[in-house]
């Protein structure tokens, strides 16, 4: 029967110090030889993971939390930003002096010079603060955008454009900007349609409230241990931390490895 | 093929006048009479819509926004909130001074004797204003709560509780509280899990923004014309107004019906 395993990233496959622990990627390896379709789903953009994609020898993925989808090299799903309202988006930002950052496959584009809250957040990703283009979001589609501001200034956004973008913090001076109804689930169930695979077959691998969906959606769910409390909460089974081997022995948990 | 077909209720089983059209009514005995499973997907709670399941001949359905899942008159999936949690934000909301409802499978009740915003949100829903019973959230599961404030103090709430509740307003007065990451595609999936389905043979009809999630995972998705832009955006298709028998035409238009 073919099986479809999907890994997060950050807190997954990587540490919390950005490695790749040695037991993973023998795992993944194993999985691979058995015959098994082993798939990324993340929250980053495809140019953000590239170097993990050829170290492990993985092309089909979810990224952007779901906004786009590549099976075996090609892309199979693409949900961009609705142009005209990030454009507005973008004169309301501008209005209030708030950075943003724009995103699609290939690179990243800073709606402003330099914002230290942006060198600041995007720093703990380990990438330099953006090239300045504004006009990035006018010439391309953008999956993703960054905005970069404190939490308690971030309800004029959400109220404003809560029609059209979900807003999902993941630091203290940032926010994810993305299309509403987005998800890594959608993504996935867009692979599923086009390798016709059941949910049953499926399992997933996940620590943060990303992952939530997700977890909920494949048949069968796996929790890090250092998973957030609600990841942990809507899955099948909890591993070990993703620095005590937890992919291997999650993998053992759920019978694809022995 | 086994096929599923899933149908929102407000505006798009029912007008804004809350009536079933006549030819809504005939195409889903037409589409039984096929051979094909019609389901449910809705907001609502399971004792908000009995007469309708009843007049329909409908014992498949998914629930609260996907927290509640009933195939064949079988609960197959239950996702409350998390009572700890739901308990401090009870505290919270009462130290506000803003009522909430309790909604379980069965019934619903209040925080509060008597508070005008309940009374004016869930009339609209023609209900009347609910029993006063705090104790029902911590007797029962509870799958559903409604928050009654504006928007402009929901702030704390969502800033305190998002890692674990969803807000999503659907009222000036009031917004609902659901487990982060639930969504009515969560339960759907749940349902092609239980009766093996592939996403490719299910159909969707939905009008509103919480039907987003659900239109944009299954195969065959069709949005009402007096659907929300952004459930337009993600449909394949779009069929005419609920009332003017845009569940006829629709049909029509994905080959269900001839």
């Amino acid at each position: 029967m073919y099986t479809m395993i999907f890994f997060d990233i950050d807190g997954t496959l990587l540490t919390e110090e950005k490695e790749l622990p040695k037991t993973t990627k023998l795992a993944i390896k194993e999985l691979k030889e058995k015959g098994h379709q082993v798939a990324i789903a993340t929250g980053r953009a495809p140019f953000m993971f590239k170097d993990l994609r050829e170290e492990l020898k993985i092309d089909t993925y979810v990224s952007f939390n779901g906004q786009y989808v590549v099976a075996n090299g090609e892309v199979i799903y693409k949900n961009p930003l609705h142009k005209e309202t990030l454009k507005s988006l973008v004169e309301f930002a501008e209005a209030k002096q708030h950075g943003l950052v724009f995103m699609d496959h290939e690179d990243m584009r800073a709606s402003i010079e330099f914002d230290p809250y942006i060198e600041e957040s995007i720093g703990t990703l380990k990438f330099a603060h953006p090239k300045h283009d504004i006009s990035y979001c006018e010439d391309r589609e953008i999956y993703q955008s960054l905005l970069f501001c404190k939490d308690d200034v971030e309800h004029d956004y959400i109220v404003t454009y809560q029609d059209s973008f979900t807003f999902v913090r993941w630091h203290p001076v940032s926010t994810d900007i993305l299309p509403v109804g987005g998800s890594k689930a959608i993504g996935i169930a867009k692979m599923l349609q086009h390798f016709n695979v059941l949910p049953d077959q499926v399992y997933a691998f996940g620590d943060g409230l990303n992952d939530v969906e997700m977890l909920s959606f494949v048949g069968n769910s796996v929790a890090m241990g250092n998973a957030h409390e609600e990841a942990k909460r809507v899955s099948k089974h909890v591993t070990k931390h993703v620095a005590e081997d937890g992919i291997l022995h999650g993998l053992h948990l759920v019978g694809l490895l022995k």
